[in-house]
This record gives C-alpha cells, structure tokens and sequence, in this order.
C-alpha cells in the first residue's frame, strides 16, 4: 500500500477543477424519465413492476459501460461499484430511487441515482482512480406507494427491519415483495449488508427553502424526526334540522379545534418544527346530518427528540381538553414514529466546504421528508445535498428542477466523495486504469 | 244541504270520546315495514322501486276495504278519499310519505300517512260522517335518496316546480322518474292539484326535543327556513415534512375556523337557528400532504327570514374574514334556499287546544326539517303534529318510537281532522253511509 506515499501527479492536482457534465447529466434525467411516462410530463413508475425493471436496466447498462460491476442483493437493491486503488477500504456510496409515486415527477429520487452514475462517469472521462471504491446505491421501494414500509430497500440495508418482513409484504393485489422481485429478476444473491465508509445523497429539496432563500445548494444538517397519529372523535350524529344547538354532539367542532392546535403546536416550535393535518374523514360526510365522529391524521416533525416529545405532549394535552370541553371521547394513536436523524458533523461540513470552494450560494437546511439517507446514517457516516424544485413542489407530475442547480448539486456531490475516498495519484491510477 | 240544520244526533255528541285503536295502528306500521325490512330493524323502500309500489298497493288496498276511492296523479301522489256529507266542499287532508333513506326507519313518514288511515278507520268504525270530505296523501319521494329534489310530490302539487321538472329527473343508473312512475304503475291521470280545505301532518319529531321535555305532542308552530352553501377554499398542496410553517397555504385552517364560525353564529340566534357543517372534503386527503384545496357545505336554518338574512351575511362576513387573514380564495355558494313556513294559527290552535282536551302533554315546538306539510302549507293551512322518538334518532334503521306516543298523535290528529272538517248529523251520516 505504499501507494499512500506516492507523491502527488497531475492528475491529482487537477481534481479541484474537476466538473460534471450537466448537459449529460440533464439527458440521462431525461431518458429515465422516459420510462412510465406520463401524458402531463411526470413520471409513474412504482416499485418492482415490469417499468422499474426497464428502468434498473438502463442505469446497470449505462454504470457497465463505465466499467463498474454490479451488484443486487436480496431485497434487490443495486450497486454499481468503481473500483479503488484500495479495495481493502469500505466503498465511498451515494445513491437514492428510481421508483416513483403513482403521479411522480422526474426528480424524485431520479436525480440522485443519475448524479451519482455522472461522478464516475467524469471520474472515468478524467482517468482519475479514488482510493476507496465508489458505490452507486439504487434502493429498493422508496416510495411505498405500492408496498409498505416506505424506503424499504435502505431499511433493510440499514436494518430497520428484517429482510424476510420486508419481502412478505404484498400489494393490493396480493402480490408479495419476493414475488415481485423475482417477476422481474431482481431477487439478487442473499449476502447481507456490507460496510460503507460514507454516504451522500442528492436530492432535490421537495419543499420552498432553497427557492425562497434564492439558495442553489442546501447543507443538511438533520432529517426532522416524525410521529404520526390518528385522532378520533366519538360524538354523536344526528339531523341537522331538528336538533337544536345546545342537544348536539357535532364531533366536527372539537375536530376544528384541534386542527387550530396542531397548527399553534407546530408554530410555538419555529423555525424547524412542523405539525399538519393532512387527511380528515367526516361520518357519516351528509350535508344535513350533524357528524357523529371524525378521524384525522396529525403529522409533528422536530429536528430532537426533546422538541417532539414536547409537541407530543402538548397534542395529547389539546385532544384532553377537547374532549372535557366537548364532552366526547378523543382517541390519539401514535401509529408511526421515526427519531430524529442528525447527520455525519464532518460529511456535512464537506458539503459545506465543498459549495464554497466552487463558488456556490448554501444555507443550512434540515430534511423534514424521510429519504434513503435516514436509514444510512444508522450504519455509517451520512450526509444529504439539496438543490432547489420548482415552486417547492414534489410528489406531482409538474415537479421540476433547472439544470443549472441539478449540474451545481451534482458538482457538490463530486467533491463531496472525492474528498472521503481520497484520489489516488497519477501512477497508480493510472495502472489501475489500465487493469 | 239542509243537514246542516239538522240538530245534533247522539253519534255527533259521541265524538269527544272517539279514540284511534293504537294497537290496530302499531300492527299497521309493523306490516308496511316488512316490505323493504332491512337485518338491522330498519326499512330501505326508496321512491318507485318495486318495493315503494308493493307498499303503496298495500296503503290502497287498505284504504279501499274501508270504502275509500283511491286517486293517483301525474307525479304518482295518491289520494285516498272518504267521501264526506258536503262533496262540494274542499278535503280536510292529511297525509306524508311511504318512500325511505336508503337505510331508513319504520316511522319517517309511514306514521303520518298510516295515522291518516287509522282516523278513517276510527270514522268507518264508529259509522261516523265528516262534512268535508276526508283525503289521506302518500306523497312521492319525499326523502330524495333517489331522485331529487326532494319533497317532490308535494312540491309539483303546490307548484314548488313544475311538473315535466319532476318527471325530467333521474337516478344515477340514468332512469327518469317518468320511466320509474310507468314502471310501477304509479303514473297517474294528469288531472292537476286540487284544492285542499285544510292539511294536516303527523310525524315523528326526528330531533331529541320533545324526548328532552318529557312531553308527548309537538305542537308545530313553523318550519324553519333554510339555505345551503357551498364554501370552497382555495389553498396550496404541499409535502407535509419540507414545508416549513410560514411558507404553508393549508386551507383547511381557514376550514377549522369556518367550523367554529357557523356553530358561533347559529348560537347568537338562539334557541331555534341552526347552523351544521355536515360534510367536508380534502384534497388531496393525504397523512403527509398540506391540504391544498377544501371543501365544506353550510347549513343554515331559522324560524324568519330576518334571521337568517343575519345569519347569512355573517357568514359570509365569516368567510371573507377568514380568507383575508389566510391569503387565500374562499368561494361561498348559495346551493338551496327554502323560506321558513310558519302554519295555519287556526290549524296550530286547534293542534294545541286538542293535545290539552285529550289530557296530553304538549309544548311549541318548529320543525327543523323540511317536511310535504312546508309545501302544502303554500296552497292550503296546514299545520303538523309531532310525537317523540327515541334518542331522536331518525334516518337510521334504529330509528323508533313508543306505541302510546304514536296513538297519542294519531288522537289529536283525528280530533284536528274532525274540527276543521266538520262532523255530519247522525241521521245524515247514516244515510251517506249507506251509499
């Protein structure tokens, strides 16, 4: 290993002016994309259907032609590895998915897999060899929409459950993950996880921060930890017309209130806290008859646990007090929960050091979506890179991105791993070039 | 038309005892609901099905082995008719509908209409003779469940709406009520309404007020007056996790406080105004999605027009308040508007005056609801009685109500019928009866 010592080449000192195509980059996005197309410019292709398979196919087929081999394991997650000069050395990873919600766009998880096949596709252009591998992770079912839980493939990797929970899950049609995966020759060779030296990952923000802050590049520091809740309200529903106001039981009112206070939880935890109602059902939902119960969703995320637990007790405090003002029962059910994630301090300052040196505009930012990082950053070292969407809007057929922040997050990723794999020098890259 | 001088005979004199058979009644409502019964104890008999006719051959078929003439109009409304000693005059008519919600009860409308033919019965019985004829109605469709708009029968009889409007109307399998009248054989001769001398209608009260009181009769004062709206408010969808608070457009905080405003101003106008916000929709009623668009329905209902012009311009003081302080488009539509109806004084009195000659418990009370009495009430005085049920539960299979408080209104019913219609001498009742 002596190459350690071998002073620096020309090729290694050509590394910091070293840039990504973007244009390339832009095309792959656009050729991906093209897989489950749909009429409005989005993309539909959810996990495991016969379009994943096409889709996993191109970027295996495109990571080949660079020269990696590639992997699958039994949940079917992909690696496109680059050999290091060191193969002794845990692999360098970035990645995310390519599956997508059923009205997804071309971004989502796309951006992340393709800007890192665009790193080794520069690296391979510039003859440079890292010492430890490069990985290109493509993870298995991030979205859930057609198999639960969500961000299986890196749960699984990462351990968050087992593998054989993850492959009994089935869809709506009764088909389980390991048939799926088998369907379409993705059931790959059951060796475990293995070892990663680092993780990034690139994606777009899916919210407003960076476009309103007219910031290209998002340092992310944490992934907000999540609790999820349904409420249920016992009232008691009657005709509308004959009951008077005072005789009622309208579960709807101590509902109203608590929208009010999920709203006022969330706000009395600025700037990173957030608590939403997104999903209410109304019975029996009739124009003239008074509700007799109603269940709503409750979604608080908080960068600490500390902050949630807070948030947490003071939902449950504001669901007592409707009910002793209302008179009715009040369920709260904690139906998810997932800890607060702070990323690698070092990784993230890489990133952070990394827009600067290339002259780019970066604010700190904290994920409040789940990604495949989240589960990363239990079994290694983990940091993400934002870049604005449009209009802040994701899960859409219109999501979009420019180029221009695409190709600078893809820039940021570049030296980002460059930096925690290490370059190897001219001679030795050189030769392992030529093996 | 001397009989009118003729002086008062011994049967005349018997009719302040005269009394309904309530046991004959129950065992009455107990058949009709066996056409239609559904497991939970309920009734699902909607307008012209094969059931609604079964039923309405059943009420004609009654009513004839007593002597009655059974009519059938245009709209299907049938009218069955004891002849009284005065033909020239105008019907004392009383009368509701057979028709149920889809998961209806035994006694919505079926008590009134099966009242009536227990007062008949109860003449025929005592071979007593009314001057003014006597009709019963079973109005069709009044629940609307089917074909809308509700009250139809009785709407097209007092010139609510047109005739070809009602039969023009149709189901959601596309059949037209003009196709479903000829399909049961409920198409009747075209001949128009016809004048009415005075309307009465007994119901079960569906509200808890009555029950609340412990009281036995409802003395119907007025209907209330109602108008509908529509409230569409226009916010923006987003990922619940990366959208921080500030830079959120969730519409249905707006919603929360539209909820709380409609309860707000109905109790400003106590004790009779209501207002009910019975049905919501979220979009896109996702766990992890702000809601970008809701919309909700406004009931309000008051017993003068005064009030409710009140109640609607705080509603939309409401509205654009809220809209205002959120930022965002709240749209308010104006979907229904019925008048209030205030009843007949003579007919309420007479209600009232034979609820206290019967010995009964009885309070003012208005109908929330709308009934067929609202609509004759535009073309003939009309007043309504109303007993309790149980819970005040009604639209529910468990919908139900006390034999003894059944009787008790079918009692006063008789005894209002028999004022304004006036009893014949006994030597000239006997001879009609003869006929």
């Amino acid at each position: 290993m002596q190459v350690l010592d071998t002073p620096r080449g020309a090729r290694e000192d050509a590394a910091p002016a070293l840039r990504v195509n973007g244009a390339r980059l832009w095309d792959s996005l656009m050729q991906l994309a093209r897989i489950g197309a749909t009429d409005k410019g989005g993309v539909c292709r959810l996990a495991l259907t016969e379009l994943d398979r096409l889709a996993r196919d191109r970027f295996s087929a495109w990571a080949q032609e660079i020269g990696c081999t590639v992997r699958v394991d039994a949940i079917g997650n992909v690696f496109a590895r680059r050999a290091g000069l060191r193969e002794d050395l845990p692999p360098v990873m970035t990645g995310s998915h390519i599956d997508t919600q059923p009205t997804g766009g071309k971004f989502d998880g796309n951006y992340g897999v393709l800007a890192g096949l665009e790193v080794l596709r520069t690296l391979a252009d510039a003859g440079l060899r890292t010492l430890a591998p490069l990985e290109v992770a493509v993870w298995t079912n991030e979205e859930g929409s057609r198999f639960v839980p969500v961000m299986m493939g890196s749960g699984v990797f990462a351990g968050a459950f087992t593998l054989d929970h993850a492959l009994d899950q089935r869809d709506r049609e009764g088909v389980s993950v390991r048939e799926a995966l088998a369907a379409i020759g993705y059931a790959g060779e059951a060796a475990g996880p293995h070892p990663v030296g680092a993780y990034f990952e690139a994606h777009i923000e899916q919210g407003p921060v960076l476009e309103a802050n007219q910031t290209t590049i998002g340092v992310v520091r944490a992934a907000l930890g999540q609790r999820w809740y349904d409420v249920t309200i016992h009232g008691m529903e009657a005709h509308a017309g004959p009951t008077p106001m005072e005789l009622r039981r309208d579960a709807l009112l101590p509902a109203a209130a608590l929208i009010a206070a999920v709203n006022r939880i969330a706000r009395s935890h600025a700037p990173h806290a957030r608590g939403t109602v997104g999903w209410v059902d109304v019975h029996p939902n009739s124009r003239n008859v008074i509700p007799g119960r109603v269940t709503l969703t409750v979604d608080l995320r908080a960068p600490d646990d500390a902050t949630l637990s807070a948030m947490d007790a003071a939902l449950r405090e504001a669901c007592a007090q409707a009910g002793t003002e209302a008179a009715m029962t009040i369920d709260v059910e904690q139906v998810v929960y997932f800890p607060p994630q702070p990323f690698d301090a070092k990784l993230v300052g890489a990133v952070r050091e990394g827009a600067a040196r290339l002259g780019l505009s970066a604010m700190d930012i904290v994920s409040g979506a789940g990604h495949d990082a989240v589960y990363l950053a239990r079994v290694a070292p983990a940091a993400m890179i934002f870049v604005p969407c449009k209009d802040g809007i994701s899960h859409n057929e219109i999501e979009d991105a420019s180029p221009e922040h695409l190709e600078a997050g893809c820039n940021v990723l570049l030296h980002a791993m460059l930096e925690a794999a290490g370059l190897a020098p001219a001679g030795a890259a050189a030769g392992v070039e030529g093996a």
